[in-house]
């Protein structure tokens, strides 16, 4: 893992651009102890530094913890490839034509997270090696977040906390729920456009840990209240 | 509202039976300023001082909240008609043959709230002239106590706070959530043996404010997680 600059902001949080093995990621560290990591994954069209990625990062730098963020593969200042571009428009075609893109998504965010997922592994490795975070290692990500989340989290014991939400079950998502051991905080958006209720409930449904709550309010998929994100950064806080 | 006896415990909050237009009841004050009140009702078959009502009751008022709670009638120390008996062994009857007994434990249930409302109400009246508490009223009643709350906090705009939940939508309960003005938190129990998770949905569906969340755990009826039930007393004490 590579820094290629570093700043510290007004609130005492550094902020360290980072290459890992050729993808590009941002690494921020409270002023003061660092008591856990949050591996933190952007949603789908998103990228490390979208609005929502450096608010949360902010947040749970105050409350003392430290939060890694990569680039998705094909999102952000990572190269798009021909299928990159294929899924992108199909995608969205079938939105913009009300059309259901619900399995096109799937299955795009399934090739996506089978390559995320070593790679926010062997950063796990560098990180938990240097920072000194104790075993406090949660994860935050939503939608595509989530769709590498869970994967990661079924083959990664190392993370003991997890928010994760808007998103449907699939058969993949749901074996991999049911090997996650994290304690998990599931979002669900009422009226979210893009995830039928009933597939994000059979999903937080298929996680086998007694450990878990569901925290569902009104509001289309990208209209998480801003109490609940709050909310979840104590959550991720209390390890 | 004629105050019968008075305790005070070793955290300081100050316990009173009383009696309020013959309907027994428990007020809980805590130890330095009330910085608001919480209507708290038990559910089915308990009564003013359960052992559950008793540690929210303590636990409100380490929070600054006052806490009331009436015995339901046909409840605790009140006078048990022939209709309550009748109920209560057709209850009984069914759900130990394994039969379905929501739409008799609803109709019970409305029964007792139409009731039990007005006699809320006229309390309140009582004790907002006294407390004063402000305008920080909440309310806090699962199962039989959100079929008594639900109606309460319709024709009652004082409540802004309200936890609800262990409850399924009937026609009479969703005209009241709709005309619910209070921020409603709703708990579901994933595995309750005696609410459907679609009727549950239907109720919290069915409250039209935007300020309401639902937080659902697993668990049967009675087995509402401890960190929710804290959480809840953080939820009703921001008001």
């Amino acid at each position: 893992m590579r820094y290629t600059s570093h700043t510290t902001s007004g609130d005492g949080t550094t902020e360290r651009d980072l290459d890992h093995d050729g993808v590009p990621g941002v690494l921020w560290t409270p002023a003061g102890t660092v008591t856990g990591l949050v591996l933190s994954a952007h949603g789908g069209g998103q990228h490390k530094r979208a609005p929502g990625v450096v608010a949360r990062a902010h947040h749970c730098a105050a409350a003392g913890l430290a939060v890694l963020t990569l680039d998705t593969p094909g999102h952000g200042d990572r190269p798009r490839t021909a299928q990159d571009d294929h899924f992108a428009t199909e995608i969205r075609a079938r939105l913009t034509t009300g059309q259901d893109a619900g399995a096109l998504i799937a299955e795009y965010n399934a090739l996506l997270a089978a390559q995320a997922v070593p790679e926010w592994r062997s950063a796990l490795d560098v990180l938990t090696g240097t920072l000194g975070i104790g075993e406090n290692v949660g994860f935050w990500g939503l939608s595509l977040g989530s769709a590498v989340g869970i994967p990661l989290a079924a083959a990664e014991p190392r993370i003991r906390t997890a928010v994760f939400g808007l998103l449907g079950a699939t058969a993949d998502l749901t074996r991999a729920a049911a090997a996650t051991t994290a304690t998990v905080r599931f979002l669900l958006q009422c009226d979210d456009q893009l995830v039928p209720r009933d597939a994000a409930l059979a999903l937080f449904d298929a996680f086998t840990t007694r450990r878990k709550t569901l925290h569902a309010n009104p509001g289309g998929h990208g209209e998480v209240p801003r109490h609940e994100l709050d909310d979840a950064v104590g959550f991720l806080a209390a390890g």
